[in-house]
């Protein structure tokens, strides 16, 4: 099975191309003059199936850790590509998760005032979400991901094998991401998938039917709005919150399943303020609660929670913008709410009846 | 008198404004949020006329040298824009030469994904010549221009009396610049400035108008070409034994006046393979020998500049990729010539009569 989805974006259109044979045969890596940056755990775990990549003269292993995803840490990477003799005309291919394209992408913005970029991704966040959309995000000392492009590959190789060697909470946090863009399709896409959500993890063929509608729902999204302006700005439902539950939980819960947590968060809180009907939480609680259970009992301190909420780039001491379900139809829109007591209730309830 | 220059650019169009009163009433550069980057040596130089900027909450003052054009030592910047607070609505307003453009640039086309930023040229190099074309170039290392992006500014604002105090030698620089550029154009419009040589360097109306003169030449190429992949090529006339020289005399000629010299070499060796004729080398000699005479005694040794040479991205070590006047018109192309014997014989020969 080879097919194709084609998304365009400001540099032209690229395919994601879905290759379930890439393993036995990964010849296609192989053009345009690459250097290979793969994650140190892939290059470990698919010796044998990529040992070409790993045997080859120009490719750099990178441990995909938060701490390697810094400038300070990429600079190394780049001097390893100068040493290399990377040239204009050549392709960075990346092999990994999201730090791994994230440092791929901002290379590959920044060097040589710009080279072509492949990437092979290989968790369910970055083959259900992160591989499209063209952002890379870098981090300077400990503020996270304050730099970035946007910036495209040239073509996504995908193929769902890689998942095979997935941690079970690695699949559980791309699916947290899946259900995100679902319920941003809206109401009935989100009841579908919820009523399928158990075969995600034990039929590989509906876990990849999902990965490409998320795709493709997403890719409505990032063509009319790649430069995040406007309307792309929903895909933040589930954030502000899940950031606040990473930063707030020293990153103890995985960023999808974080994202989950803060969509039912989210929800509650919308309700509570009467912006989406009781109905709209509990509807979506069940699913949602399913994919973080595990991380129910993270003991996620309030203030620190409000703290690190704070901190986002969108908010000030009296006004968040948050991206909630609105309305009977639980529209995701991005509005605004006013720092009240009343939020910092809500949100200190919410938390003390998480592992109830 | 305030008139507008209107380039073309894959992020749209921006303007290059001349201002001769902008020392007087600096209002226009605090428009839209800014953080000022500016020259240590122009804060010094105008700290009565640009008071409001130098004592503003945002200005980041920075000494301009080749070590902090490198990404070590721009990563401090983008922290002290962060720590103020930069935002991605706000603007970076660069007031400086080429590298103050650079950093300034490069921070524009990474921080937050990409901030708008507006330029205050303040050398003649800057002021003929890089202030237009997109293009940013930062070091690694030892590895010079090795990292960069095409980012073109907002707006540039463009005031000659930031020329009353520079360098002599500063002048001669860019002036090395606007004779290249005027190359390209033909040879008529480069006779014609060069029978108006003196007069640059006499009459400040001449050189305001051979600035004008030289963006609109350029501008024809950039709009073309703004990515560099083809005819803007050519705007590296004289820089590839520019380069080299700069390279041989450890950066002890400045760039627009080894560039000058470099444009001579290429001449000479174009004339020497026969590629164009004696006479056009001699006709451009005299006046490209006047804007470099103070260093024609660099001593710089043949070794070294070959070394250099070859050391070139574009040159391999049997094939070299040079700018140089072809035909009895002098029409400046990209031509390939073999790095023989003849050639570094021909090198050595113009080296050594260069302080007769």
């Amino acid at each position: 099975m080879s097919d194709e989805l084609i998304i365009q974006s400001h540099k032209g259109s690229y395919a994601v191309n879905f290759n379930e044979s890439l393993l036995d045969d990964v010849t296609e890596l192989f053009e345009n003059t690459p250097h290979f940056l793969i994650d140190a755990n892939v290059a470990r775990l698919y010796k044998i199936e990529l040992a070409s990549v790993i045997n080859h003269p120009k490719v750099i292993v990178i441990e995909a850790t938060e701490e390697n995803k810094s400038i300070e840490r990429v600079i190394p990477v780049i001097a390893r590509l100068v040493a290399n003799k990377a040239r204009r005309g050549d392709t960075l291919v990346a092999i990994g998760g999201g730090i791994i394209q994230d440092i791929t992408c901002f290379i590959a913005s920044t060097l040589l005032r710009g080279m072509a970029w492949r990437f092979v991704p290989t968790t369910l966040l970055a083959q259900a979400d992160s591989c499209i959309g063209s952002k890379s995000s870098i981090n300077l000392g400990a503020t996270k991901n304050i730099l970035g492009t946007f910036n495209p590959p040239e073509k996504i190789h995908l193929c769902s094998k890689f998942l095979d060697t997935l941690d079970q909470k690695d699949i559980y946090s791309g699916v947290g991401e899946i259900l995100k863009v679902h319920a941003i399709a809206g109401k009935e896409t989100f009841d579908l998938l919820a009523a399928t959500y158990d075969q995600l993890f034990t039929d590989r063929a509906v876990l990849r039917r999902y990965i490409g509608s998320a795709l493709r729902i997403k890719q409505k999204y990032i063509e009319l709005d790649e430069f995040d302006r406007g309307i792309r700005n929903i895909f933040n439902y589930g954030h502000s919150f899940g950031h606040a539950i990473e930063s707030a939980t020293n990153f103890g819960v995985p960023h999808g399943i974080a994202v989950a947590m803060g969509m039912d968060m989210a929800n509650a809180i919308a309700s509570g303020r009467g912006l989406t009907s009781i109905e709209t939480y509990q509807r979506m609680h069940g699913v949602l609660k399913k994919n973080y259970a595990s991380y129910a009992s993270a003991n996620i301190q309030t203030d620190a929670l409000m703290t690190a909420l704070m901190k986002d780039k969108k908010n000030t001491a009296t006004q968040l913008v948050l991206i909630l379900p609105i309305g009977n139809d639980a529209e995701i829109q991005r509005v605004e709410v006013v720092a009240d007591e009343q939020f910092g209730d809500q949100c200190e309830v919410f938390l003390k009846a998480l592992n109830k």
